[in-house]
């Protein structure tokens, strides 16, 4: 796996990832990977994270069912960040149910909620 | 600015911040900003980065010219990444004379250099 070796993980061990739709362009969600979470997501084929928050992988799409197929995997030229071309199944990315994790705009100096949610994450999330 | 209070500013006082042509949705920049680079981008509505290596702010463009004139601020949902949606000025985002910095793909186990050099970085950059 030598494509890992090249990359100058953070402090932490991790690398910025960003997630975008394959097909519409639209930037998903910004996330974080660890050595072995880039080397799942090659190999499987699917977004494989690293949670900061739970300090373990995260197989995005794990409870949800809203995997992530890896279209295409690129790398930025100070090869610190990853960026993903994916296909986003069921088409939402974000735990409170939107299409993008970006679902605020700043507008007038306020943070406004701009996207609408397309599935009640109570029925997304059972447990 | 109530708006740069809601945010985590990590422990270096940054956030990530994913900028993205808003014509043609393509993914240009991974960089971070601190307060008042967020501050300033918003006011001036072109993108001011905090530059990690430099260790000071960095008007996108100051140099090169190829500014980015911000469209749209976008949060994410926790709030610890800002999408910006950007007019790249003379289609080029890359100091390697690159619309994007995502010019390298991965194919086979192996980083491709897969986007032209639009301008030679000599020409870019003069000093």
């Amino acid at each position: 796996m030598n494509f890992l070796d090249e990359l100058p993980w953070n402090g932490d061990g991790l690398i910025a990832v960003v997630a975008q739709d394959a097909s519409t362009g639209k930037v998903l969600t910004v996330a974080w990977m660890n050595r072995e979470a880039l080397k799942q997501t090659v190999e499987k084929r699917q977004a494989v994270y690293w949670s900061r928050s739970r300090k373990r992988l995260w197989r995005k799409g794990e409870e949800s069912g809203h995997v992530q197929k890896v279209v295409e995997v690129r790398l930025d030229c100070d090869a610190d960040a990853v960026l993903l071309k994916v296909e986003q199944v069921g088409g939402i990315a974000c735990h409170t149910g939107r299409e993008s994790c970006f679902f605020r705009k700043l507008e007038n100096g306020k943070w406004v909620t701009r996207d609408p949610v397309l599935k009640d994450p109570s029925l997304i999330y059972k447990r």
